[in-house]
């Protein structure tokens, strides 16, 4: 590749919201755009301006610029540009579109984490509206769904995503590569409130160790308090071995996930519905999480176009013990939240337990029954877990114990 | 609460084998008792010498007492007043019941623990005529069954009935709290021939040993000298982590039991039948046991109407490795020591293979065949096992081998 | 038993391609043979000149030497002389037939390892002709199969075995015994060139690096530098504990195996065809064995009547990830490689993904769908693992790619 011309994004004719740029730094002219877009009409004249703007602000005086339009929006013009300047010009300067209000929040560590979203990190039209499908969490992905060349570009765009894309509410994560490119992926991602990183191939307490301490480093260089959220992804027979070491192994880590598709390929056997060939890496998985006191997740589901085998696979997995899992189309995310929330012959039941258990103390009783059925403490301490959940997802109204025993 | 009033024990139309006591110390006045008993005639003169002298005991010269009986025996009496009293006045003293000699055996750590019955520890009813149901095990609980404002005078009902009642042989067991009340629940049964304590919710190698130099301590400070077993509980996922360092931590743990009701409400998921959700749990729990040489037992099968699928229970239970369980009704007991012991089919598969072996034995040979099956050593260990439990539960004579080659 | 006197090897109705020896050592005399054998016209010649020469190796000059021959091969006749010379004498001298051309191959730690076949190491008929069946490994067994009064003479069989018998270009291996005795057969072994030492009932990373250091002892003092690999075994409860630190000890690690019929002994438990009782240590010893990097090698199947459950055996151990198992019988051989190898259905679709996945890869994408099933790297990678293997296993040509996209 010449050294004085860079491309970067993406055109072509299944390509949308997105451009791609070809730059070229000169040494004289000046400054030479040439723009193909279908609305140029409209919007023409701002893409030019804004394409000024961020080669004065790298300073760069003399180029020819080719802009490939598919109907990017600005934060996504300016990733592109900038990533073609970066190959061209070492600089410590960002072009940091605005961090909208609406992107301010931060999440806490026990909240519901039944779906979450992932978007590869180098495709914007994605996305934007990912926000509307009301996924728990939604990941901005910079390992496996990027490719290889891709990986730098990806980076500067999931930092624009996280300033600019308004995802209604749902925690926002990035999954970082694995070693020392996860680490720098860090530094892409964290300035610009992320509320939670997920960990690829997690196999080490080391690793976990190093991503929390570059993560510190950052939110302290940076004058940042926001909490930045850990989950491991556990996805080697390794990583299974080292799941409860993994889990506590700092404070930050709120949940421990599980991926099928490398765990299967690790132990080179086939992913099946059924199962039974990680049976012990996922129930292992959910007791060394309960264990740590956080969140257990399922891999992700691959048949998008199977919604009875998803809901299926959601139920079992809910039976298991796991909290959430991963989903990778957004009409994954429906079934997937109904599936993990408690269903009315569980809310009904655990009605009934808890208004039984209420009786038996007032009764001074430390052993009650329902039926021929004994209840003991644990029994209601699930029960009241399950109504607890069913409040907060409207499932039930709070002052339902009133209603009952009026 | 009026600090010189207490009350203890418990009255009412559906309690039996127990009394009520209200206990008022006055300035003055001497002993004033007001008894209601339906035994008044039979049995009203010996209740009052038995309350007087423990008033006396304890210095106690003028107060007002009343007794609503309703069939206590006199060591429920005597712990019930000794309750009260311990409530108004802060003694060294304890008035124990003559320990009967039926009372002073030792259990060996090998015994059967196929069956141990759970009686809760603060109702005389369920305990007095628990010996006839033939447990392997009773276990007097101060845990779970006991309402948190009746645990103080459950150790002392639980002291006495040590002391007092006759349990046929079973190993006598208590489940004592958690934390340092368990600790402090030592005091009141070590001294008194317990054979085993049991730990409840037990996650950790400190627990186990800080217990277990309680006894010690205990026992040097009363020159005992009977063994006291241990038998932790594993009722979390943490539990389940640390289940293989528990079940060697101290010379003392026997046997290592799973508390699935517990177990379950942990993980936040309903206990099924079908148990996939602890089929980790018990498989680990039982591979820690046997890898520690001590004995993996089941959880208690909560319910008690159902004796077809309890007795399903025993047999899966029994398939992975289980060699006993709880159980919280006495209609229990049949049905899993006779699940427990080898079936008909399983002792002639052994005395089938014993011979079989005995003869390539004695013809020098190192692999034999019954049929087409080839028998190794371990298959010959395992029926030879199976043949020694077989004679001591009756179920073979012990000259078997002779009848068979003549 | 005479001090002068000796006795070595089998003889009998039943048995061939061995011989018994009984040999007396007299002060004065000379050398004096009784041989037996059908073959005295063809061979008789022979096996005396072969005894004396033996004696007179051993410095013998006056004994009565009885052969009873079955048809022994002459490595067999020495090793049985050499056996009863060495109950009568003290000596440093091994008296080694040659190691045959064939048997100096060394084999690497990742070869195949889907079938070995079981051999025990006092019957030479069994040996001879063992390597027609193309199993990838067999296994010299010092341990179960050989009687404790015959675990002596077994060590020197073995010995002459590893060095005369063709094999066929199998994986040549030795199961030694556990402990001291286990140590010492090393020294009659590694010297001969031995690929793989078994070790039974392996509970203890110690153990293996005694073995270890061992090997590494003799090497050192022959000067001997081929590579000698270690397959600990499985066998109970603690080892299954212990799996994942055995599996990383030391590198000559290459496989874990599960010994199933001594760990469900083990566990107290009947072994079933179904293997709940067993779920638990084999998907724990596969995940320990994966996470070392090392092969997980699954137990014999004992029923060498039923061809189809062992099919059925085959396929559910692949499906859970093991790599291979162990035979006891020839016939088993066939069905066990054909088991283990990629079937059609698995080679095909993992053409399809390959093809789909370069197909993407030229074309710049991170993520594409074969259907509506989502394919990610990993799925590529096992789908390439199948491949490679079915082109090495010869059921798919090495240019397969370019018929396909021709």
């Amino acid at each position: 590749m010449n050294n004085s011309c860079a491309t970067s994004g993406n055109s072509g004719p299944k390509i949308r919201s997105d451009c791609e740029i070809v730059l070229e730094l000169r040494n004289s002219g000046g400054i030479e755009i040439d723009l193909k877009s279908k609305v140029v009409v409209l919007f023409g004249d701002s893409i030019r301006a804004l394409c000024i703007e961020i080669l004065n602000y790298f300073g760069i005086d003399d180029a020819f610029l080719k802009v490939i339009d598919s109907g990017a929006l600005p934060f996504v013009i300016s990733a592109r540009l900038e990533s073609a300047i970066k190959q061209l010009k070492t600089t410590d300067l960002d072009f940091l579109p605005e961090l909208i209000e609406e992107n301010k929040y931060s999440t806490s560590s026990g909240i519901f984490r039944f779906s979450r979203l992932y978007l590869p990190g180098n495709t914007p039209s994605m996305m934007i509206n990912a926000g509307l499908h009301s996924a728990d969490g939604i990941i901005l992905d910079l390992e496996d769904s990027v490719p290889p060349d891709k990986k730098d570009e990806a980076r500067i765009l999931v930092r624009n995503a996280l300033r600019q894309i308004d995802f209604n509410g749902a925690e926002r994560m990035v999954r970082i590569n694995q070693g020392e490119r996860g680490l720098k992926d860090l530094e892409y991602v964290v300035p610009h409130n992320v509320n939670l990183i997920l960990i690829p191939k997690c196999e080490s307490v080391v690793t976990v160790k190093s991503i929390s301490e570059k993560i510190l480093e950052i939110k302290s260089n940076k004058g940042l308090t926001n909490p930045v959220h850990l989950m491991p992804i556990i996805e080697t027979a390794l990583g299974v071995e080292m799941s409860f070491e993994i889990a506590k192994s700092v404070p930050e880590v709120v949940a421990l996930a599980i991926g099928l598709e490398d765990f299967t390929a690790d132990l080179g056997v086939p992913r099946t519905s059924e199962g039974k060939e990680s049976l012990y890496a996922r129930t292992r998985i959910i007791n060394a999480a309960k264990a740590a006191g956080i969140q257990p997740i399922d891999s992700v589901f691959s048949d998008v176009g199977d919604m009875e085998a998803l809901r299926q696979n959601v139920l079992s997995s809910k039976a298991l013990g796991f909290e959430g899992m991963g989903c990778i189309h957004p009409r994954q995310i429906p079934v997937i939240k109904q599936g993990f929330a408690p269903g009315p012959d569980e809310i009904d039941k655990s009605k009934k337990i808890v208004l039984a258990f209420e009786d038996a103390r007032k009764n001074g009783l430390g052993v009650v029954a329902l039926g021929s059925k004994m209840i003991d403490p644990p029994v209601v301490a699930r029960a009241q877990k399950i109504i607890t959940l069913a409040i907060e997802l409207g499932l039930l109204r709070r002052d339902w114990i009133n209603e009952v025993t009026e």
